[in-house]
């Protein structure tokens, strides 16, 4: 059955789409700021009544640990498949300030994009479901699928604290085949995208503590190991001169892949020369063997995301500080796991670090890592509407990052999710001047109008779709139809 | 001629002295607080004020391109020696206010201290010649020597800049034999200490940059060289596992010294447990084959003072920063210059700098070197004047730090400074409660008070202490008597 009537809904109601998602655009749910912590909940609010103007049911705004989440559901598709949709309407900060040409959360409309902080980054993204839902719910007065949405407020504030406590705490309410998200990118205009692998993360503090406090560097500069220094040399072995992690037994897990496999990434992925024009570094880096593409989405990484200590000024305070602090990211891919990646570290550190001074190590979260065989029946659904909705074919592409729910929904409900990214590349997402393509937003609509279409075969291809797979991954046996 | 009368009218006045202490630490001349810049000024006028009414002469407040000088003079001791009395009127930060007992600018006196920020460094130290002067002035109507009086509002900013290019415009007018000053530590109560040498400081800012602008490290993790990773591979590279400097030439210039001045060294110096103890660190750490004392005083040391660099907040933000910078410092020794080190650095860094990144160094300040022979007139002077005032011998100490105005003085006007400290190691100088040692003021009072009356012969025994020194190290040769 062609969803002709909800198709043509959403071509009528273009401009009003448009004018919500500016409504939405203007509340700054900034959720690393405790100071819009309102905003949030005015945000929450908000979209609970739109949700329930369109004529989702069950509409909650569920407190969690952080910034509540906001559900809605519409169950009356007896026999068919469940789709679980996700999206996040928290935003990044907007600074810094000076360098948008428009004020973020006041959206304006240019050259066929509308211009705000998270118009793209996640709720021009999220929005392009709910309208998708709408146009069925008031045309078809009913969906082709049961749907269940998951939009939380804590995305941004990196790990979705509060999504996994919620998740498994409703386990059975959210019994779901797929999930379906658009939190991602798609390779240019015209040019969809979709994900089916992501690396996960392990985020860790370290800790290196020297003097009981601040020493003046006068006075005890050559008789003191500076804790700086000392995270210095820590961090600087942490890679060998080709870009390897020298933690022992770090690689011992990592997946190889077949060189069928690699083919194929060579020949839809992202070439070298795209990824290196678009970091803008004087010079690319890392383990060679393996191609710029491979390195961020099959080959694990370790990066230093950030270091505090010391004086932060300008000029300079000639101290030796007590204490300095790493905040490091372990990219991880199959089969790492966290608690095995948490663990080498930990042995490592403790097995390197000086005597001169103490070191700590924390653990501040992980997401799994996410892997869904690329001819599983939700995602051939998905390609199948990206068709409708772009005409044109889609690429499977692996991501270096991760969106936490996925990881979540994999090892919580063990179902798949489908990334389907509406961002573009020149969307600004993180940054001033963040934008969503209005065309983009439109062909986003019907891509999801088809999609729900087509979920609704995902359990007669085999019947196998319904079937919780195993928590860590996705096999091919279990999934294929 | 004994100071009888000045001796007589300080002990009288004790009472008044500390009052008119706790009115001049009631100003909160924070330097480096831009919210400070009145109190800094209102704490200059009093401070004129304070020297007009005791019966200095020439007084002004003098423009520099940051905090003004106090100025002032008496110089009607014809053919008698000039001395310079240097101390500086601003303070550290009183932060963090909660760990005070008292507010830091409502000075309160218990069990014999003074407490307040600035009420040891430098106020109540500087105080101690004033009051000497005042004593003079106030009975013989005259003073043994000329004096010239620089009180600067810049110390605490580092490098003390104006000071400078004060000293230089006014060259001529600054001519002295000898400048004297109060801004270092005695060994305790009762155990007076001279200084006689100061390790210069380069200071120096090094930046890493990357990508144009941050990076999703999800999507970039592997290959991109991190500039927060190269910076600490730099910095892990700038020391052996001796602890000595990697920069090839960096020791070429450093004067080894004599059995017989570390046989000296040993003996009247700290000892390794004590430094270690004051230190409070797991463990000592440095180059081998040299004492603590001598690692901190007669060896160069470079110090990472403070990186900043990626996300600074809590918990953790994947990001690879487009830059890295840290400060650093570099305690030189004779016969370094500031001009070598910097150029060796620079080289250094050239050299190794990975090409994946860019590297770019600034100097952001140097002070000089500063020794002073131990049997220089002008010290023994201070030694005479230290047992009159304390009732015992003093030791000469050589200090690891520096203050730029001693090796201002050095390079510009070509004299020797007297470092008479009056801190004791537990007045908690730049840091909460700070006090001062009221018993300590007081025979700081008569100690500058027999200092003057010993320094009307410092012309007197050989003729040569008024000559212009070398203007990097004052040579034994020139001053000996």
């Amino acid at each position: 059955m062609k969803p002709l009537r909800a198709l043509a809904y959403a071509r009528r109601n273009r401009p009003r789409f448009v004018a919500e998602l500016k409504e939405f655009v203007r509340f700054p749910s900034v959720s690393n700021d405790p100071r819009h912590a309102r905003d949030l909940r005015r945000c929450a609010s908000w979209l609970a009544a739109h949700l329930r103007r369109i004529g989702l049911e069950q509409v909650r705004i569920v407190p969690t640990s952080r910034n509540p989440i906001v559900y809605a559901a519409w169950q009356h598709a007896r026999e068919r498949p469940t789709i679980l949709v996700y999206g996040h309407y928290d935003v990044q900060p907007a600074e810094p300030l000076r360098e948008w040409r428009t004020p973020p959360f006041e959206p304006v409309v240019k050259d066929n994009n509308l211009y705000g902080r998270g118009a793209c980054d996640d709720k021009g993204q999220l929005f392009t479901h709910v309208k998708a839902l709408e146009s069925y719910l008031k045309t078809e007065r009913k969906l082709p699928v049961n749907v269940k949405c998951i939009f939380e407020g804590g995305e941004e504030l990196g790990g979705s604290p509060g999504l996994e406590a919620f998740v498994q705490r409703n386990q059975s309410a959210l019994r779901a085949d797929a999930a379906l998200m658009s939190d991602t990118r798609m390779l240019g205009p015209g040019r969809p995208a979709l994900g089916y692998s992501q690396r996960g993360n392990v985020r860790i503090e370290l800790e290196v503590r020297g003097p009981k406090q601040d020493l003046h560097s006068g006075n005890f500069g050559g008789v003191v190991h500076n804790p700086l220094q000392a995270l210095c040399e820590i961090i600087a072995g942490l890679h060998d001169s080709d870009g390897r992690v020298t933690i022992p037994g770090f690689y011992d897990n990592v997946r190889e892949w077949s060189g069928k496999e690699r083919e194929y990434m060579e020949r839809t992925g992202p070439k070298d020369a795209e990824i290196g024009r678009e970091a803008a570094v004087p010079q690319a880096w890392g383990e060679s063997g393996y191609s710029l593409y491979e390195r961020i989405t099959i080959r694990p990484a370790l990066t230093v995301n950030g270091i505090i200590g010391g004086y932060q000024g300008t000029g300079i305070k000639t101290v030796i500080p007590a204490q300095a602090l790493a905040k490091i990211s372990i990219r991880t891919v199959p089969n790492q796991t966290p608690q095995e990646i948490q663990q080498l570290f930990r042995r490592h550190i403790g097995r390197i670090a000086p005597s001169t001074v103490r070191v700590r190590m924390k653990t501040l979260g992980a997401d799994n890592t996410v892997l869904v065989e690329r001819n599983h029946l939700a995602l051939r659904a998905a390609e199948f509407a990206y068709e409708k909705g772009f005409g044109v074919r889609t690429v499977f592409l692996r991501s270096g990052g991760s969106v936490p729910a996925a990881s979540i929904f994999q090892k919580t409900l063990g179902i798949p999710t489908v990334l389907m990214g509406f961002a573009l590349p020149d969307d600004h997402v993180h940054a001033p001047n963040e934008k969503f393509h209005l065309p983009t937003f439109f062909r986003g609509i019907e891509t999801s109008i088809w999609y729900l279409a087509a979920a609704a075969k995902l359990r007669n291809a085999g019947g196998e779709a319904g079937r919780q797979s195993a928590p860590r991954s996705v096999s091919k046996e279990e999934w294929q139809a």
